[in-house]
C-alpha cells in the first residue's frame, strides 16, 4: 500500500475491503513519505520493519526484487501522486489497484493505460459503487435489453461536507483537496463527479459525445469548484443531466442514478444499496433486492442471503475480489474470467478524465457544448 | 365555467375542487363550443338550459347582465383560449380562475395582468401544487430564514404519459397538446415545466435572472418538445437545474423540489404531499407532516388531523378557497386577507411566461445563457 | 345530518365527503340538541331555519312528512346515540349513513340490522378506509385468489393523541370518549379497534372464530381502555394479531394491514394510501398505485390520473358515492349495483360489535381464547 | 472454529466478521465431524493440516496444550452442540464466541453461564443485530431517558424462507432445523424468535415478567413451530407483542423493533440498518443516521463516514471486535472496557432461554399468562 498512514480514511477502507474476501495479505507499505510516520503506521499494521518504506520508488524496486515481493500495490495517495506511483510499480512489474481519479490530466491517464497494456498488468480503479450487486444487476438488465433504448439519464452525487465555511472545519480531511497541485484542476469534479460519471457509463454502457458544463464555487476561500452541473448528449439522441456537489446542504453521500429507456426506468441510490427500483413504462414500480434478483452478476457480488443488508465496504471488497480473480488469471496467462469483467480499470479512468477535460473546457468557454476527446 | 365539457379531465377536477370547501355553486357554463355538447354537458351538471352557452363571449355578456350573474368564471379550455376568454370575462367585470399556462405568449400574459389591475379583478391561476399545506409551510420557513441563503435549486416534473409512440395512444387526451396553434410554442415546457418553475419561485421567493435551456422531442411525429432541461442562475449566486419531461419512462407525476440553503435543505415531492423533508446542514433529516408542523400557513391549508392524508384535490380546493376569500375581500373593497396571499395570480403567470420565453430563446440560440425579460 | 354542530370534527368531514362527488345536498339537520347551537350551526350551513331541529325524533317525523323531505340522514353523534337516532329515521323510512361504531352493544347492532332489513333501507357505516382504491384493489386480488390461502394477519391502528396525561389536553375532542355511557364499554376498542377489525374482514373476506384479548389503560384517570392487543384464530388455521392504541407515542394515524397468503403478501398503510405493496412468496416487492393497477374496483374509487394523490377525504367520499348508488337502486326497486357492493353496511357493524363483545369477554376472563358469537 | 465446513452459511459469515476489523487469525478448526470434509474445509481456509480436527474435544485439548494455541473458539454448529462444545473449550481455558441460541434448554444455558463465570472466560453470543450502530445509539438514548418510561413494545422477526412446502425446498439449509434433537424444542422460536427477544431487552434494558404465547406450524411435515406469537407484560405496566415467523410470505429478513415511551418512539428495521426513526410524542419523525448521531456508542460501531452504508457483516464484525477488546482485557486482568460492554454474552443467552422456556410452557397450557423463571 502506498499512502494510507495513520488517520487516513480511505487507506483504512481499502484495507478492510482487501480483507473481507480473504484474498490479500498486507505485507509492505509506503504508508507515509515521513519516515517516522511510515514506520509507526506500518508497525500498527504488523508490517515487518524492513518492508515499511517512506519512498514509493524504493518500495517498488525492493519489492520487485524480493522472492516474496508484493503481487499488487494499492495506491491511496492524494490525486497528483496516483500516476507517478502507479508508473513506478508497473515499471517494476507489479499490478495496481488505485483509488480514483486515475490522475490529474487526460494525458497522464492515457500514459498509464498504455503502460498497463504494454506490461500486461492489471490496473484496477476503485470506482466503489460499481461493486454493488444491484448495480451489477442493473448493467445486466441493460445488456439484456430490458430497459430498451436509453433516452434520459439523471445522475447526481451530492454531499454536504464542504458546505460550511472553511474556517468552520469544512475541509476537515486535510487541505490537499483544496490545492490544485495535489487535487488537480477540479475539486468536486474529480473527487465525486467522476464517480457519478463512471456509474452512468458502467450501467448504461454508453459514452456521451458532448457535454455542456458549469462549475461553481460557493464557499469563500475555496480554490476549486465545489459544485458541478453538466448536460450530456449521446450519439443515439439520449440526453442527460449530471450534477455533483459537496455543498448540497443536508446530503450525506447521495449517489443516485436514473436511466430512462424506451421500455423501463432504473433508479438506484447508493445510500439504499439493497434497493433497485425498476419501473416498466406505464406500470408499477418493482423493488429489486440482492437476494431476490436472478442474475449471475448480482450473485457474484452477494455474500449473504436476502434481507441481510450489505453496504459500502462489501462493494469495495467486490472490487478487490474481482482484482484478485483478474490478477490470478493474468499470472496464469488466462483471460480475465467472465465474473470479473466489470471491474473498473485504467480504461474507465481514461474515460473519466476525458469527461473531466471536456467539462473544464466547456466551463472555460462559458458553458458551450463541447465534444469529448476520443 | 368555460371548457370542461363531458370527458374533459381538468374541468371535472376544477368542479370537485370548487365544491370541497363549499364556497361555490356552478350555475352557468360554456362547456363546449359545440352547441349540442354544451347543452348536454350542462344538463349533466344540472345547469339551467338558458345558462348553457356555446359561445364564451355571449356567456360573459349575458351573465354580466343578470342580477344573479356569475361572480367568477373558471377557464379550463386549451391554452390558446385562456387569454381571449379571460379578457372577455374581465371586460364584463367578472373575476377569473384560470388553468395554467396563463397564455401562449408573454405579451398575452402582460396584457391580462394589465387588464386585471385596471378592472381591479381577481385573476387566480391554478398552479395546483402551491395549495399543498407543506409547500405553504416550506415557504413560511424560507421567509422566516430557516434555510438560510439559497444556494442550490433542484426541481423536476416528470411524467411518462407521452413516452409511447403517438400511434400507440401516447396523446390520449386529445390532439391539441401536439398542435402549436392551441398549445402554444412549448409542449412539455408549457404543460408541466411552468408548474415546476412556479414551485421554485413560490417556495424560494426568488426569480432567476438567466437560463440556459435545451428542448428535446423524443417521440417521432411529435411537433412540440416532450423534454426540457434548464440551468438557472440567480442574482445572489445561487444555481439550479430544472427539468421537465413527459417521456420519463415509469414516472407518474413526480414534482420534486429541493432547495439547499446555507442552513438547511428542503425536499418535497407532490406524489407524497404529506411529507416535507427538512435537513439541517450536517444533521439528521426531519419528516415534517401537515398536522404536526406549527405554522398558520399550513393550518390554513389543512382540513383534517395529523395522519389523515390530504391530496391533489384538496390542494386544488385550497386555491378555490383562497380565491373565494380574495373575491369577497375585493367585493367588499378590502385588501386580500393574509391567509389568501399565497394564491397564484396573473402575476405568477406573467413570470412563468417570461421564463418560457427565455427558455425558447436560449434553446433557439443553441443553449446559450439568456437573460429573462424583466 | 344529526350531530356535527359547530366545532365538531367528524361532522365537517362527512359534509366534505358528501360534496366531493356531487350526489348530496344538505337541507336539514339536528346539528345539536341545544336549540340555539342547532340554529346557529344550521345557519352557518345555509339551512332553512325551519329545517334546523334540536330533536332528532322531531326531525325524523317532520322530514318524513315533507314532500321534499330528506332521503338519507347522516349520523355523526357520540356512540350511544347511533342506535336510537338510526332507529328513529329508519322507522320514518329514511336511509341511514352512520359513523362507526354501529352502536354500543351487539344487541343494539342486531336490532338495527333487523330493522334495516325489514324496512328495506340502506344502512351505510362509514368505515372510511374501505373507500381507498387500493384496498378495494386488494380485496379484488384476494377474491381472485392472487394471494392464495390466507395464513397470517397483522393489523394495527396506532395513534398518539391520547398518550398525554388527561390534564395536559389528551382528551381534546371532548370528554364523551372517556364516558362509558356515551362511548360504550370500549374506548380505543370501539373508537379505532373496530376500524382495524373491519379492514381485515373487508380485504380478507374472512371472520375469525375466536379471539384472545387484553385491554390496557395507560393514562391515569382514564375510565376506558386506551390500548388493545388481540390474537385471532381462523377456521382455516390462519392466525393473526390485531393491536390498536391511542397511546402509541409518536404515531399519527397508522392503519397498517398485512395479509400473508400462501402465494403473496399484501401490505397497506392508510398514511400512504396511494401505495399497496404486493410481494410474491420469495420474490421482489411491487408497489401498486391507484392509476396503475387494473381492476374495476380501483377504477371505481379513483378520480384522477396516476400520480395525483387522493387521500382520506376521497376515501370518505367514496362511501357517500356508493351510498348514493345504493339508495338510488333501492328507490328504483333494483339491486344494489356491482360497483357499490363493497360499501360497509349495518352487517359489517354487527360483525364488529360481535368482535368487540368477544374481546371484552376474553379480557374479562384474563385473556382466554373466546369464541365469537355467531 | 467448530462447525462451518464447506457450504455452511453461518461459518463463512463468522469468518468474514472476524476479518473485517483485523483482530483475529483463523488457525485451527473442527470444521466437520467427517474427517475428510474437515481436512478439505481446513485446507480451503489455509489451515495447517495438523490443526484440522474432526473432533472438537480433541481440538480443545490439543490447542490448549500448544504454546501458540487458540485464544478463542467460534462455535457455529447446529444448536444441540453449542453447549457441549462450549463446555469442552471453556474447560480447556479457551474463550468462546458462540452462535445463538446459547443451547437447547434453560438448564444447559445456566450451566454454561456458571462455567464461564467460574473460569473467568469471555462467552460472547452472536446476537448480530446488537452490533448495529443505530441500535447501540437507541440503547444509549433509552439509558439517557430520552424516550421516557417504556409503555409499549412491538417487535417482529419475519422471514419467508420456510413458507414453501418442504418438498419444494423450503428447508434448503439442511434438515437439522426440522429435527428437535438438533434444533431443540423450538423451531422459529429458537432460530429467530430469540433474536427478536434479545433486541427488545438490549435496547429497552427491561425483561418482561410474564408471557402469553402461541406456537403454530403451517407447513405440513414440519416437526417444529414455524410461527410464534407472544404477548409480553412488564413489571412497570408496559405491554408488548412479539411475533416471529418463517412463513411470513414475501418477507426477507425483517427485524423491526418499536419502543413507545412516555416521551418518544423509536423504530428500527434491520433491513434498513442505517435508519433509526425517533418521534417525540405529538411531534415530527426524525431519521437518525450513523454518521450523524452523536453518541460514543454509535461512533464505536461505525467504520465509515455518514452516507456510506454499513450492513449485516459489519454488525457481525462489531461483536467480534468487542469480543477481542473483552478478551484482551480479561487476559490483562482488567475490566472489560466501557465500549465493549454491550456485547451479548452467556447471560443474554440465559435470559433468552428463560423466555423460550416460558413461551413453551404458556403454549402447552393453551396460551396462558406464564411467569418467566428468574
Amino acid at each position: 500500500m502506498v499512502g494510507g498512514g495513520q488517520g487516513a480514511f480511505i487507506g483504512a477502507v481499502h484495507r478492510i475491503a482487501a480483507r473481507i474476501d480473504d484474498q490479500y495479505e498486507l505485507v509492505a507499505g509506503a504508508l507515509s513519505s515521513d519516515p517516522q510516520r511510515a514506520r509507526e503506521s506500518g508497525a500498527a499494521l504488523h508490517l515487518s520493519p524492513e518492508r515499511c518504506y517512506s519512498d514509493y520508488r524504493a518500495m517498488a524496486q525492493a519489492e520487485a526484487a524480493r522472492a516474496d515481493g508484493i503481487e499488487a500495490v494499492a495506491i491511496v495517495t492524494p490525486n497528483h501522486l496516483h500516476a507517478p506511483v502507479a508508473t513506478a510499480f508497473m515499471e517494476a512489474g507489479i499490478h495496481v489497484i488505485c483509488d480514483k481519479p486515475l490522475g490529474i490530466s487526460l494525458a497522464e491517464g492515457q500514459a498509464l493505460a498504455a503502460l498497463a497494456q504494454r506490461k500486461n498488468l492489471l490496473f484496477a480503479l476503485t470506482h466503489t459503487y460499481s461493486g454493488y450487486p444491484l448495480l451489477r444487476h442493473a448493467r445486466a438488465m441493460v445488456e439484456a435489453g430490458e430497459i430498451g433504448e436509453l433516452r434520459l439519464v439523471q445522475v447526481e452525487y451530492s454531499q454536504d461536507w464542504l458546505a460550511d465555511a472553511i474556517a468552520a472545519g469544512g475541509m476537515n480531511e486535510g487541505n490537499w483537496h483544496n490545492d490544485p497541485h495535489k487535487a488537480g484542476p477540479g475539486g468536486t469534479l474529480l473527487d465525486v463527479g467522476l464517480h457519478a460519471y463512471h456509474l452512468v457509463q458502467f450501467v448504461s454502457g454508453l459514452t456521451p459525445h458532448a457535454v455542456l458544463a458549469e462549475l461553481s464555487t460557493f464557499v469563500p476561500h475555496r480554490t476549486l469548484d465545489d459544485h458541478v452541473q453538466v448536460m450530456l448528449r449521446y450519439a443515439n439522441g439520449a440526453k442527460g443531466t449530471l450534477w455533483a456537489s459537496q455543498v448540497a446542504t443536508g446530503c450525506e453521500n447521495t449517489v443516485r442514478l436514473r436511466l430512462f429507456g424506451s421500455k423501463a426506468q432504473l433508479d438506484f441510490d447508493q445510500e439504499q444499496p439493497n434497493a433497485l427500483w425498476c419501473t416498466p413504462q406505464g406500470g408499477n414500480r418493482q423493488l429489486l433486492r440482492p437476494g431476490r434478483v436472478d442474475s449471475a452478476a448480482a450473485r457474484h457480488a452477494t455474500r449473504v442471503p436476502a434481507g441481510h443488508p450489505e453496504g459500502y465496504l462489501e462493494a469495495f471488497a467486490q472490487l478487490y475480489l474481482d482484482a484478485a480473480l483478474a490478477i490470478r488469471a493474468l499470472q496464469a496467462g488466462l483471460p480475465v474470467p467472465e465474473e470479473a469483467r466489470w471491474l473498473p480499470t485504467v480504461f474507465d479512468g481514461v474515460a473519466g478524465l476525458a469527461f473531466a477535460e471536456a467539462v473544464l473546457r466547456s466551463h472555460a468557454a462559458g458553458a458551450q457544448w463541447t465534444t469529448l476527446a476520443s
